[in-house]
Parts: structure tokens; C-alpha cells; sequence
């Protein structure tokens, strides 16, 4: 199947439309490969992205056509984050938090359409969500905030930064107060989009919005943080000390939250599966190398590629099997989150995702590892496409939770109709 | 998504003709279902069933209508054997026996259209392939009969079964000598589609096909083979002693089978996916019946369900892990082999399935395996649900070659362009 | 290393002393060899093999000599059920059932020994302690019944059968309800030894000890039942119907179970380790038979053995792990539980013991499912040497829990503290 | 067990002697254990150790007494590498490379007591024999340097590096001519031990020995090698260019290095296992800190520990699996190579070293990989413990090869009696 854009491995039925979008993520992928070694080693950010990733249109890549976006939807951004993981992890893993912005923007107007809020919490729902999507599509890159770290046992993510009523001179607005542990383009993006509770609330009704500036006073970047994978995606997150946002950047009705998570089709809160092709996208990087290097390697006293020795051919076939095993999980999940008609309910396809997302990654990294097995010391290095592949890779075994905890949630749904809580409201 | 026919649960996005021919599956299932376990007890293919498939039509499942038959294609095989396997998996191996003599008439056919056979050797070809699809449409029942025990390092099937020209009375034909070692409905079909090598050929040149009628002379069966599961499905095979076929129920021209081969879309002889598809069926079984089990069954102090455990936690969510695996895979297979336009090359179908085959039927075992743990020393039992999962499932371990093999088989593929032979023809 | 007795494959440094019982047990293979075939078969417990065991003076192994016993160790007793475990493992498992027993006889007069008896309990004690051992050295076969059909979520066994205070005409003693749902030697053995609850009591405290005649009133077989494997080890287990027995054969000192228990050095009551060294002898049992079969049998085309294919040679090099594996976490328990001085804490022995058994009969079970895959369909057979593997190894899975439950309990045991109790005392 | 040495741990049986050579290891844990990060970080060899151990008297702990050492054992510098591997792995494994060397004095000796050298070679090599552990006793770091990057398939390590007689001013001697990739104490070693080919042998019999001062004329390093883990080992190895070795510091007896093999106990050449021992000592370390951060961090809801959710529970079971079957295996090789008298042969010694290599180094990376997954991503860090562990356990995968081929290898020897060579002598 030659002259495939890369994003048609992944999702092979793409449409025109979509090929015309995917064939914008492709021309910017020698960039980022270009720069994907030095900023692992830097663990920074390659900043000459934003403007290669503005330039060509991609920030509204999800965007409907009529908020000024391409009008692409999980499939485009799915695909989008495949491509770019098989570039640079890092960009891609950054975007996607990026796209996973255009949710806030999108599902509380879904539940408008729904009737889920009352006729006068219309018009403040719908101009927070379009001012989302048309910052969006104007080429800010909106980076989204919501991990913290305060564990809860009963919820996947706790929230314990608060929103209090402020007023500065005239205007109204939020003070908001808390750290951000985990969030990339840290200092990198226009505004961060963030996830706080509603003082007084105890339940995840109060979860509300903001957008804050990324030079807002009060705002200021967490320590550096040196992590092992994923280095170049600026993820060390924030701290707001009583942060002052107006109250037309903050969406704040009281059970918005919900009620958009209500309207996400699918996995969390509407596109999560996009982070697992990151990691896909990344897995077939280093398989494609790993294959190349070991099938022009020969032993030298055969002459034979070292890739047909007894051992290479084992773990070959468990990397093929492993790569194509993440493929079948994602792509499965995305056949669940977007085909018309649905083939599954809301909660048949929030148990698989549960699956899925540990599946996917453990996959991905186990293809990471049986390229260090099979490439031997002299590929073990730090920085080599083997060395950063099981790095980055490692990352998906954390990042979305590991395999173990989502087979345990699925478990949990299957015998007790008892999930998870995807967020909490905890107080400090 | 309720009120499916059982076989949407694997092909969930049938058309209405496909559900029209899966509805008629589905009214024989509690048939099946009633006689499964006696049919593994006694080890014997319940006869019942043959006038019930042919009565249902079933026979002519896979044969186009203009052969008298339903139309069927390959994903109504699948979801029929899939759906038969979660009732009798016994029944539904030998039914998908049947129907892979469907890719005897069909595959020739092909092969014709695309001109790989000479201009005087069409009718001949073309008389027997119509033979075979008018006999099942017919209500006939067709057993395919080509695994024999001699073994062969470089192909998947070694033929020494010989045919030797003869002639009796008036009538040219073949004489047929050799052993088939494995064969469902043995002593029940009507007729077995018999590969042999022509007397003298090395090659797979030589391998050519015979419509042998169960009571013909020198057919024997081969002694009762008191199998570890599958029991119902009489695979004990046949013998064949200079038994005489006449011409027209032969295709004896040279290189037809491998021009056969040339046609398959995807796996093996065209529809071998089936077989995967009888495993998981039965593997759901298992499934829905062990999680029914210990929902039910509750803790004597505490009161709440069994299945609640910290360790049957685990194990369901390993179990479920494993069965939604086995579909993935199967699906996939499926989408490869059927969709228009393909998305794969032949050889990345063929690649694909050389690993599918075992992971569907390991993932499909493991489940059987959990359940076994699950439920406990009460349900280890012979002849209950989870003992004959654990005996019928174990036989897709080695009826379609354990996953070590076809992993490996795709590392060779994939590494040096060589595949293993399908079918080798082998002097005694 | 040759001329080795069987049992010094497990037991690598016997004693002179342990040899001399050694080579008792090596002499009764070949008849329990024999047989084992039949009595899978059969799914009946080969009588013959009592008069065979009690001849050889194998019913007192581990009876000290001083009461008439062979003055075996757990070591002997590890080197007879794995020996046996290789010739035919349901006699071996039945072996290992009354050879606890002795545990029921030497935990006491331990725990007198250490002080945690009162002046006058110790008479009653020692006296029902003396009784036992008596009568195991005189040959009597002492089945050990303990388990029992309803499941506590904090205790491994939950004994409900009650026994309550009765006298018959001049005879004090207690009437036994209830019913022990697996116990081997089953209408076999000379005396059930029948762990009871005492009426009124709700803890531990309460649970007491019977010796119950095979034929005493009030004591029926349950039904037949028709188990997966280890068929010929008449595991069916009894009903009790207000059966009598006498004070003179009761241990009722509340407590004394308890007590009992503390004086146990290791895993569970004492010995339970032996039962794991059943399936370890029968794993190799299988793995020597596989790799005799595939190293004689050639491929047609190039006349190797057929061992050494790729798939062959990956398969057996992971059977070879596994049994290896089986043997370590084997031999270590058994270093744990008899070395001297000892090497380590009894808490650090018993989180050890949780994940071997698991483990243990984990990698007994994978050395046979390699056996079949290994050897293909022509070896899936209900009666062969594989098939039949399959099934008794498959007991181990649920007869000592699955590996996924004693991993748990390992890490409750490490980050709690807190570990399951091994036995409750439940009220119906 | 309180008050044990580290090295207990691993060797429990620890004579009066072996505990007063493992506390002078112990003693200088701190001491390494403060500078692994920082050796980690920069990616240096910490030179402070050199004097350390030195001082400590540990370059000669397995030098029989009689050349001034300390008299070890196997045991000894198993317990070593462990212990260090604990505190800090580079050192520990630089300083196993350093003990290699030791059989290259001890393996000749016992050569010729078997009488395996002709009278004339004795001197010869009893000099060189001698030479090396005397410089080891006197506090000299010998780095032994072996692998070459290039490949053969029929043997483990391939040697191309050439050596061809010469002569400097009186003085006979060689030239050696090649580059060893690999090679722990690069550059900080005080001589390196270099295997070489004589010039014009095909076979092992012309692999040669050579005593190369550090800073001879024509040694090189490599470029400095950004290694994945184990990057204070300084092991990126050196170039021979025509460097020239005096006689005296040489061993060039024809058959020499296959001798020395033959006389070799166990695994490769006598002390291999001590590689493993520092992986061991690597994952008991992360198990430790896991389970400390897990069980003092508590979930903000309930108060209770992170360790006790489900989840985290599994990954806590499975580890803990995981190391103790890396002792296990470890331990098993150690009485295997070291128990008197012997109770397996050198083929079963080999066959079994042959996989534990492999399961003992996979095993202790599935321990960090579980702290990794169990930690989160705060964890996740490049230099943090779990990032560390993870990197420095994953070069375990390579440099001993991985397990896959481990057991491909014991397959072979099973089957066929066809064991892989150790060294192939190659020309360029």
C-alpha cells in the first residue's frame, strides 16, 4: 500500500477531507524529527514549533469549520498524534494537551444542544465555550491543566486548587490558588486552561474553568522537572497564587463540569485516546529502526543479517505481535468513540477504553524493549533512537495509568456497575 | 445494545442480508446447546445436528446464490462458527470444515476469471468447482480432509496421500492411497474433499483434489481418537486404500491447486479465520458463564458477591483483557480480508494472519485458563462448563499451530521475504 | 549425575538416613506407574495401592520413630509426593493428604513442649496427639478433611461443620454435622480426620478435631465427582450426619487448634508444601516424556528431529525455564522450613509460601501446557501422557490457589502487616 | 533475621570468614551509595572509589591468601557485587569486571595441577598466572576487556583483535592490533586484560592474554559513551594501535585460553554470575525505596497508604515475585558453581547458567519497571531512584544477553547436544 500519508497506518480508511488535513501534520514531521534528539537532551522545548505548528494551521485542527477550524475530528487528531509521535514524542504529546483544550470548548456546547443547562446559563456556557475554540483556531496554543499531586483512592484525578470570588476595580472574576503538578508547554503556551474547584464545593459540581494567561500575575512556573521521557513537552506545570481571572475567562456554573462529561462520547473527556497514539506513533519509530539496523547488521562469519540469528527472530516476532497489538486496541477504540451509528453504549466503550489505554501503552513500550533486547549494548545508549524510545515510552506506562489499574477499573464497572470517579473535588 | 444476534457480537456491523442469513444460525443454537455436553461425554459427533443444519439451510451458507446457495460470505462464516462455538464448539468446528470446501469451487472460479488457467483446461476445472458448490448448496455435508501425521520442516501441511491413474471398466479415474489424519465429521459427511500429490510430482504442482464419497470402497475410518476436547466433532480421520475415483470427480490439473492459492484473498485456503472464530465463541461462553457464577455466589461473612474479591478482581479483568484480544485480532483479520477497497497487500494480510491465528486462539485459552481460577476446585470438573472450555480451547493450541509458531513465522516473512510453504507435497 | 534415586532430583543433598526412605518409596513407582493410566480413567482411587504403600511401611514416613514411624521430615515427605508426582500424581496426592495428618499429631506435642498448654490440658492433649501418630505407624491410612464448599473473604478455609456435645449410653462425646467438600482417599481411608467448629464459638478458638471411622453412622460419601484431574484420587469428600464419635477421638481443648498452629515452622499447617511437590514430579513426568517423543521423531523432508524446528526449540526452552522454576521456589521453601538454624523470621517463611505455591504450580501447569503445544494435535488426547498432564496440573491452579491470589496476600502481608487468616469459623 | 550484612541476604549461609570479608564491603557501601547519582549524572566513573576499595583491600578479596589476597571465594564476590550493586551499580559493576580477572590467573593454575599443560609450558604460564593475582593483591585494577562489537553467529563474544609477534630494542614481545567496545574502568584501570588472536589461527586455540598497561604507547579510549544506564562504569572501551606487549606480559601457550575454560566450574569463564548479582543488588534497592515512598504517601480521601489500593497492591505482588525468583535463580547457580562435593555435572551447570543469566537480569528490571509503574509520574524522573534503576536494570537486558536467547541456547544443548561456543576467533 505505497504513497500513504503516515497517519493512514493508523487510521486506514481516512476520508479526502481528512487526507487533505493529515497531509498538514505530515509536512511539518521532518521538522520535528529534526529537532526530537536535541530537545531530549536539552529537556526543553523546541520553541520554533509553535510557529512551524501555527503556520501550517494545526491549532484549530479539531475545531469545527464554523469556528474558524480545519473541522477535523478524533480520527484527524488521532491521527495527527501518531504521526507526530513517530517524529517527536514530545511535540506530539504536547499538542495533543493542546487539542485536549478544543473538549471544553465543544462538549459544553453539545450539552447546551442537549438541553442540559437552564435557558439563562445558556448564553454564559456558549460564550465561554466559543471563546475557547476561536482562540483555538486563531493560532494560540491553549495548554490544558488539570493533573495535581494529591492522590485520591476513588477518583483518577484529585483537584484541590480553589476559586474564590474576587473582584479587581471593576471587574469581577476568581482568585485562584494551587499547583498544577503536570501539564505540558509549561511556559510555552498562550494560556493555560485550568481545571480548579469551586470553594464550599465538595463534589465535582464544583469543578470550573478558567483561562489564565500565561504571564497572568501570581502565575509562575513549578521547579524544572528532569523527567525521563517526554523530555521536550515543558510538562512541570504550574503554581497560582491567588491568580486573578475576569469572570468572562472563567466558566463557573455549577455543574457545567458534569454536564459536559455527560456529552463526551467516549474515553474521559473526549479524546483521550489521541495520547495513546502519541505513544503508538512512537513504538513504530523504533520498530522501524530497530528492523533496519538488525537486517543490514551482518554476523561476520556468515554474513548473514543478525536479524535471522534464533534469538533476534524471537523477538522480532514478539515486537510485530506487541506493535500490532497497540494498533488493534486504538484502533478499536476509535471505531467505538466515532462511528455513526454507535455500535456500543456510553458504557461499553468507557469499560474498553479503561482497557485500552494501559494496553496500548504497555504494548508500545514492550516494542521499545524488544528493541533493546535485540539491538544489543551498542544501541544502549542515552540519547540513541532505542535509549530515548524506551525513555519516552516509559512515560505511557504513567502518564495514562499502568495496564494493571485499568483491567482493575474494568473489573470494578463489569461486576459492580461501580466506576471510578474520573475527577474529585478534595479539599486541602 | 440490546436485542443482537449473538454473531453481531463479533461482526457488529452486518448489513440486512447478513442478518437475515445470522438469523437463521441462531435458531439452531439451543439445539446445539442442548446436546454439547453429551456430545463430549460420549465423544461422538451428534448426528441430530446434520439434519438441523441442512434443514436450516446452513449447508449452502457460504455458496453464491447462483449456485443455489445463501450468499454468504466469509463474515457470515465467521459469525456463524463464532456463534456456534458459544453453543457447541464441537459442531461449529466441523461446519467450518464443511465450508472450507466452499474455497475449492470458489478459489478455481477465480482463478479462471483472472486467466490462470489454459483455454482447454477451464471447462474441466470449471465442471468440478460447480460440482462442489451444487453439492453443498445441495445439503450435502462436504468434509475437508487435507492434514496428514507426516510432518514437514519448511511447509505447514505434508501431503503423501498419492493418486495414480486407473481405470474401471469403462471409466478413467485415480486410484487414491495414504492417510488423512484429521478431519472433522468423519463417518458423517456425505462426502470428503480429499488432497492428494500426483503419483510422480515433487512439487506442490502436484497437489490435486478428489470428491470421495464416505462409503466408497477402501475408505475406512481411522480408530476413535479419544480426543481432549473437540470431542463431538468425529476428526479421527480416514483411511484410504487404492480407493477408485472417477475423472469427473477430480481435479487433476496440474498446478490448479497452486493457481487455488494464487486467488485467496487472505488467510491459508481463503477462510481459515473461521476456525479462530469457533475458539472465541466459546471462550465468550466461558466468560458469561464464570461471571454469572460469581456474581451470583456470595461470601458467607460478608455477603457480597464472590466475584468482588481482590483476586477475582485480577482475574476478571485478565480474563476480560484476553477475550476483548481475541476479538480484536479476529476483527481485524476480518476487516483485512473482506473490506472494498483491501488496505493491505496480500502478503501484509498473509503476514498479519500468521500471527493473528495463534494470539486469537491463545488469548481465547487464557480466558478458559481464568476462568478455571476463578471459579475454583467445584467448578474443575470433566464435563461441566469450565473443564470443557479448558479441554475444547486447548485444541486451538495445536490445531492452528501454537502462537510461538506463527510469530515466528512472521519474523521470517518480515526479515528475509520467506514464508513457509502452505502445502508440501512428500514422497513416502 | 547418575544412579540417582528420583526424589534426589528435588532433594539434592539427602542424607544417608533420607535415601534408605528414599528407596522405600522408588520401589512402589513402577506399580503406581502402572496404574495411574487406569485410574484417570477410571476416576477411581487404585485400592491395590493401599496394601502396595502400607507394605513398604510408607504410612508412618514422617512419624517420629519413637512412635513407630519412619522418622521421616518434611524433606521425605517433599522427595515421596514428587517421586509419586511422577509416576502417578493422584496417588501422590493422596499420599500427601494423610501424611498431614501427622502434622495433627506433632504440632501438639510441640506446642505442649513450648508451654502453651495448662498442666491439665496437657494429658488430653498428648494423649489424641499420640493417637494419631500410633496409628499412622500401624498403617492405618488417616485422610485429613478440611475443606469446605462456602467461601469466608477473610480466611482461606471457613469450617462450618459443627460439633456439638452428645452422649451415647455410658460414652461422652459429639455429634459432627456437615459436609467436607474435598478430601482424597475418600470411602478409602481407615479414619477421616474432620476439623470442626465448636457449637457457640465464632473465632478460631473454636475449631476442634475428630477422628471419624470410615464406616461410622452417620457418615456418607458425596457424589462422585467427575473432576478434571487428579480423578484416581477419590477427592469427593463426605457428609456428616450427626455422627458420633467419642471424647477419646476428639481434640476439643479450645485453642488447641490455634496453639497448634503457632508451633507450625512454616506453610500453613505444617507440610502443605508437599502437595506442590506433586505437581513438580509430574511436570516432569511430562517434560521428559516430550522431549523423548520429539527428539525420536524426524521431519519427512530432512529427517531432524523434529525438537529442533524454531518453534520447537522456543517452546522447550521455556518448558525447561518453567520446571526449573517450579524446582527453585520449591527447594527454597523447603530450605526455609527445615534448614538449622534457621535463616529465616516465620512471618518471612510464610509471605514466602504465599507466592511459591502459587508460583509453583503456575510453572508446573506451563511445562504441560508447552507439552502440548509442543507435540500438536496428534498428542491432545483425554488419556495420553499429555492430555492427562494438562488435567492434574491444571488441579494445582484451584487446589492451592491461583499465583494471582498469593502474590496479594504476600503484599497485604508486606505493606499491612496484615495477613488472611488461614482458617475461620463460620456459622451457617 | 536482624543485624544481618547486605551480603547475607543474597549468601545466607555465610561462614565466619566470608562475614569478615563482606564487612569490609560493607563498610564502603556508604561511601558509594553518596556518590551514584552524581556518577550517574555526569556519566563518570567516581575515581574516589579507586583508592577506596584499595584501601579497603577488596582489589584482592578473591586472590587465594597464598598470593596475598583474601582468600574468596565465588561466594564472596557475589555477596560483593550484590552488596555494592545496592548502593551504587556502576562501581559494582566496574568492580566485577575488575575480579574477572582473577580467573584469568586462577583458571591456569588449576589448568596445570589437571595436567593439561606439557612440562615446558608450565613455567610459562604459571608466571603469567601468578603475575595477575599478585597485581591484584597489590591493589592494581586490572579491567578485563573481552567483547569486540563485532558479531558472530556461532559464538558469544567474537575476537578479531590481533596479535603478531614483535620485537623493541632487545626485547621479544607482541604487537596487538584491534578495539574492545566494551569494557568497565576505562581509562582508570591500572592495566588492562587483553584477549587477542595470534595471527594466523582460525580457532579458540589461538586466543592469547596480554597485561596492557594503561598508558602503553598506541592504547587509546574510545569516544566516550553516553550509555542508557550503568554510566559510572566508565566502559567505552579502547583501541590497540600495533601496541606493544613484552612477553613477560603475555600469555601466548597455543590452547592456553581453552584450557583455562576447561577447568572453569560453571558459567563462561568461572565467575560470571557475580554480573547478575549487582543487577539483584540494583532491585532490591528500588524495592526498598518503593515500598517506603508507597507506604509512608497516603491518599488524600481516605489517609490510608498509596500502597494499599488494588492497583497498587498487584504491582507490589508482582514484584516481590519478581526479585525473589531473580534470588532464586541466583542463588541455585551459586551452590550450583560452589557446593562441595558438586551435584550437578559442568554440562548441567552450563546449561542451567545458560537461563538463569537471563531470567535472574529480566526479573530485576520487571522490579523497577513495577516501581516505575507504581510510583507515578513524579516518580518518573531521569535521576530520581526509579529512573536510575530503570536505566541501569535495562543494560542487564543486553550485556548478559537477553533471556530469549538464554533459552534458546539451553534448547539447543537439550536437544541436540550443540552448545554455542564462547569465543570465536575471527579474522577481519
Amino acid at each position: 500500500m505505497a504513497d500513504r500519508l503516515i497517519g493512514e497506518k493508523l487510521v486506514d480508511d481516512m476520508t479526502v477531507e481528512e487526507k487533505a488535513r493529515a497531509a498538514l501534520v505530515e509536512q511539518v514531521l521532518p521538522a520535528l524529527r529534526a529537532k526530537a534528539g536535541q530537545a531530549d537532551r536539552d529537556g526543553a522545548f523546541p520553541r520554533e514549533h509553535i510557529g512551524l505548528l501555527r503556520d501550517a494551521g494545526l491549532m484549530g485542527l479539531i475545531v469545527p469549520e464554523e469556528y474558524g477550524g480545519l473541522g477535523g475530528t478524533l480520527r484527524d487528531l488521532a491521527a495527527a498524534t501518531y504521526a507526530m509521535g513517530s517524529a517527536c514524542p514530545s511535540t506530539a504529546l504536547a499538542f495533543f494537551f493542546h487539542n485536549t483544550s478544543a473538549s471544553r470548548g465543544l462538549l459544553p456546547l453539545e450539552a447546551i444542544e442537549s438541553g442540559l443547562f437552564a435557558g439563562d446559563e445558556v448564553p454564559v456556557v456558549k460564550a465561554f465555550a466559543e471563546k475557547v475554540l476561536r482562540l483555538m483556531s486563531g493560532g494560540a496554543w491553549l495548554a490544558n491543566f488539570a493533573s495535581e499531586s494529591v492522590k485520591s483512592s476513588g477518583a483518577n484525578i484529585a483537584i484541590a486548587t480553589t476559586a474564590v470570588p474576587a473582584t479587581r476595580g471593576e471587574t469581577d472574576g476568581w482568585e485562584l490558588t494551587g499547583e498544577k503538578s503536570f501539564g505540558c508547554a509549561t511556559g510555552i503556551a498562550d494560556h493555560y486552561l485550568v481545571t480548579a474547584r469551586l470553594d464550599g464545593y465538595e463534589t465535582a459540581d464544583g469543578l470550573v474553568m478558567f483561562l489564565v494567561p500565561r504571564d497572568a500575575e501570581g502565575v509562575s512556573e513549578r521547579p524544572f522537572w528532569d523527567g525521563l521521557g517526554m523530555r521536550g513537552s515543558a510538562n512541570h506545570g504550574i503554581r497560582l497564587d491567588g491568580v486573578f481571572i475576569p469572570q468572562e475567562d472563567a466558566l463557573t456554573v455549577p455543574g457545567a463540569f458534569v454536564k459536559m462529561l455527560q456529552c463526551s462520547r467516549g474515553s474521559f473527556v473526549g479524546n483521550q485516546l489521541a495520547i495513546t497514539a502519541v505513544y503508538v506513533g512512537a513504538a513504530q519509530g523504533v520498530y522501524d529502526d530497530t528492523l533496519e539496523r538488525l537486517t543490514r547488521k551482518t554476523f561476520a562469519d556468515t554474513g548473514r543479517p543478525i536479524a535471522e540469528s534464533p534469538m533476534h527472530q524471537v523477538i522480532i516476532g514478539d515486537m510485530t505481535e506487541s506493535l500490532e497489538r497497540a494498533y488493534l486496541w486504538l484502533r478499536r477504540q476509535l471505531l467505538l468513540e466515532t462511528c455513526e451509528p454507535p455500535i456500543a453504549t456510553k458504557s461499553e466503550v468507557y469499560a474498553q477504553w479503561r482497557i485500552a489505554k494501559g494496553s496500548i501503552c504497555q504494548a508500545a513500550f514492550d516494542v521499545a524493549l524488544g528493541a533493546l533486547k535485540a539491538s544489543g549494548t551498542s544501541a544502549a545508549t542515552m540519547n540513541g533512537t532505542v535509549g530515548r524510545a524506551l525513555r519516552d515510552l516509559s512515560m505511557g506506562l504513567v502518564m495514562t495509568f499502568p495496564p494493571e489499574r485499568g483491567r482493575l477499573e474494568a473489573a470494578s464497572v463489569i461486576t459492580s456497575n461501580k466506576a471510578n470517579d474520573l475527577f474529585a473535588s478534595v479539599a486541602k
